[in-house]
């Protein structure tokens, strides 16, 4: 991709998630995002197929990421190790993109509707996870309980994350991670 | 509340599960879910506000028993525990209603817009199970990452039973939390 696409899909991104933040999503039009990001109402179509794609449109490709790097994950590898890790992957590259998907946060935070709809967008991620897992030779319900593991790790990562903790993403996930293993493996009298 | 009460919200939720299975929950109305109960339409609104409340209605109920259940566990059990056996107890609560139970569970599962709406409920109990475990002590985000761990345990728990598992559903329970801990537990090399 030419470098001017990926600067007017970042300005896109970036403008759209300042309205969004000031504005309330739903007060916001694709003719104000396009004109803040100093560029045509089409070229906004050229990336997104409408507001709400702003917002999801990345969904499918991480799934695709977080997915594969299961599958990928060495023979020797754990299958919590391989969920943790795939994810830990697939949110380093999201959190690169810096501003624009902490403010995405907010606005999804702002929004029942909207948390609804990124709250089926997580479910179904934490299926596909298990899928793989399965694929790896996990048994349910055991690929659903590491899955749904896994994604409490990277979920509890990604929220402190866009709270701005000043963390490497890799640190919050090993963090998160520990967490969990102290909590669960630590057996009652 | 006397006897015949509760065999009326009885007959009307058995009712309601077996039209909304057999005909989908759409296609449904109110009068045909009382007809079915053998009672007139207003004595469905003397229990439940619309349609919708014979799905979740229970909702609220099933929070308030989890949120005093964490509370009340003896001082010494950890967190973990303290959620999961609270889940527990108003689970096995909930699976003693036996088959309307199960068929709403099959009736969730069927509709996408039944779906969000349960995730959402189940991510509200998520939130209150963490803020009940951070009265006890427990900070955040490890708050968070346990009540996760424990909601994984009991929906994995809890849709075994649905799916037909005849064990009891404490055993259940017992069983999804044994593979959670073997799996996360267990250290990469």
């Amino acid at each position: 991709m030419p470098r001017w696409d990926a600067d007017a899909e970042g300005r896109l991104l970036k403008a759209a998630m300042e309205l969004f933040v000031d504005r309330g999503y739903d007060q916001v039009t694709v003719a104000e995002i396009a004109e803040r990001a100093g560029l045509k109402k089409r070229s906004f179509f050229r990336y997104f197929a409408d507001k709400r794609e702003v917002l999801f449109g990345g969904s499918p490709a991480f799934e695709q990421a977080v997915v594969a790097g299961v599958l990928q994950a060495p023979e020797a590898t754990p299958p919590l190790d391989a969920a943790v890790m795939s994810l830990a992957a697939a949110g380093a590259e999201l959190t690169s993109w810096g501003e624009p998907v902490r403010l995405r946060q907010q606005v999804i935070t702002s929004s029942p509707e909207l948390r609804e709809r990124e709250l089926t967008k997580l479910a179904s991620l934490t299926t596909q996870v298990a899928h793989a897992l399965e694929r790896r030779g996990v048994e349910e319900p055991t690929a659903s309980l590491i899955a749904q593991a896994g994604m409490a790790v990277f979920t509890t990562a990604f929220e402190l994350w866009a709270a701005a903790d000043t963390r490497n993403f890799h640190d919050l996930i090993h963090d998160s991670l520990e967490r969990l293993r102290t909590a669960i493996c630590r057996r009652s009298g």
